[in-house]
């Protein structure tokens, strides 16, 4: 592919517990509603789908964050549900109504249906967005890659779109468990394959995003959730021209079950902003690395309150290394530009010192 | 006011980890909307807000799920919005939208002007409700009285109804945290006056539900529900007619802060289906009774799996005293009656053996 080489590896380094200058920082949704620039290119493409599916205006949208914010990582600008829309579910988005499908999946014919996702077939709009963005950010950052975890796909799957209770996917999970795990097995199947296939694209790291994983007991959390995301761990490439390829799991609500999630191959821990990162660093910092924790609402609050609770979270993890700077969710779109400067500025000060 | 005395008194006596002959049981929302009988009653009241304030159907209401099942509480039919209701905001209930108020706090003069609650002159109704159930109870199990914790009430009046982020909280939070904790501070005065006004008519447990305390990060979480629930615990009567009377506080996604919870003078704690009941147990059982926790949506499962459930759970936190069933959450308005015995029946037989 002929990629310019790898001018800042922070980012790499810290996800392998390998010791840097300071903690690197990016930050989940960079490239996102907030910025004006954003919103811009959005409307020339139409609709979110479209900007995704665009490459020309996908690479411009992951740069962005870039010109304003010293991130040491790129994150490709897509959308977790790509794997069931490719599966034929039909993703659509309706305004302040969040993702949905024209199809759902809840009986055994619709399940035993499914095909496994074929990147290469079905996604190359990902691949090739990958392999754009990887060359446009010309070796400033690595590129990191994504998928949804089979869980959270799955329920938007069953439920047809959002849900707050995932009635009918635990209704699934509790009346017929082997259904479940056949949806569950395509989807690991799939996201296996969609996300070496982004390795091979240009990939340099990637992130399993667990967003509903925190809904389930613990319990059921290890067998319908961290099972397969283990199995995905197990599958994917772990160097790709002669360099490592970190894997990120990232449970919203997961804090309580670290230790079994360091078991899944991962070689970093993302944490929402509920779990003490201190705390978190005593129970797995040995064996993985760990990328949080600030509430993305904290960037509402004053210059002075971010860069305290900046200090604070740095403080709480200690001396690095082995600590990837994030919010402990998506940025929100109310948020100022500003604000996210002066968050961005306060890490690479205050982790220098 | 001349009740009968108490038949029942194993709920009680658990959360004071007192042995008892089996692990006690009640359920979150029992007298709810999967209940054709209370959905009956909630017809000829007219809407949910005339139900809380009707006595006689608040009482019939109450009572309903104690007919079908062998539970060892009830629970005084309310809202936990009565509080800032009573503070003039206007609570009104749109279909499918959740609970929302006419007017929001989000200014100093907005803060200022709130009346800390006299119960007897505010919410006479609901003193009234715990006093007619008390009566109709005759002794069969204990009542339990309760309310929204500061925090989450803050939660509903800033945002003005339900949120999935609580931006505007959060940015009060972040901006001027001295505003809301002047709000914070009026809700736990007026928190303490409801709750020993419904235990000098007539409850003999009280529990604060922290629904949305989940949502801070821990720091943030001590300093703005935990602090309150703390003040709240502290300024509740101990005793009353000489039973003491235990309190309980849950915080639906706080297993991680269970340490901290331990120490707010509660007798026992809530847990939500994310957190292990047997680890709890090794963190805090030493300290307080343990409430909970099988999430809800098992109940949508087959009777095996609700008994297996059941089980598992039982087995985890192990032999008793300090150990009252619940789910981890309201029971959801889809259940099935039938299921709701299997789940009782469960846990009286699987905790005697």
């Amino acid at each position: 592919m002929n990629f310019s080489p790898l001018k800042n590896d922070r980012f790499l380094k810290a996800l392998l517990r390998e010791p840097t200058d300071r903690t690197p920082i990016w930050m989940m949704r960079q490239a996102g509603r907030y910025l004006p620039e954003y919103r811009e290119t959005r409307a020339q493409a139409g609709d979110f789908l479209s900007l995704c599916k665009n490459t020309d205006l996908a690479t411009e949208v992951t740069l962005q964050p870039l010109r304003r914010y010293p991130a040491d990582a790129a994150i490709l600008f897509s959308d977790i549900l790509t794997i069931p829309d490719a599966m034929g579910l039909g993703l659509y988005f309706e305004t302040g109504e969040g993702p949905r499908f024209k199809k759902t999946v809840r009986d055994e014919a619709s399940i035993a249906a499914l095909p496994i996702v074929d990147t290469a077939r079905d996604l190359s709009y990902v691949t090739d967005a990958v392999t754009s963005i990887r060359h446009a950010l010309s070796g400033d950052v690595p590129l990191i890659g994504f998928s949804g975890s089979p869980w959270t796909l799955a329920t938007y799957m069953v439920e047809g779109g959002s849900s707050k209770d995932f009635r009918h996917t635990k209704a699934m999970m509790y009346q017929t468990p082997e259904l479940l795990h056949a949806l569950l097995d395509k989807l690991a199947e799939s996201v296996i394959d969609y996300l070496n296939a982004q390795i091979r694209a240009g990939a340099q790291a990637v992130q399993i995003f667990d967003s509903w994983g925190g809904a389930l007991s613990h319990v059921a959390y290890e067998e319908f959730s961290l099972a397969y995301m283990t199995k995905i761990c197990r599958g994917l490439i772990k160097e790709f021209d002669g360099q490592k390829i970190p894997a990120i799991v990232f449970t919203k609500g997961g804090g309580q079950w670290l230790e079994v999630m360091a078991d899944s191959g991962a070689d970093a821990l993302g944490l929402d902003w509920t779990t003490p990162i201190g705390r978190a660093r005593d129970r797995v910092g040995h064996r993985v690395a760990l990328q949080g924790n600030m509430d993305p609402a904290v960037l509402y609050g004053s210059p002075d309150i971010i860069r305290a609770e900046v200090k604070r979270i740095l403080d709480d993890f200690g001396p690095n290394p082995g600590h990837i700077f994030n919010l402990g969710h998506g940025i929100t779109p109310f948020v100022s530009p500003d604000n996210v400067k002066v968050f961005f500025d306060a890490v690479v000060d205050l982790s220098q010192s």
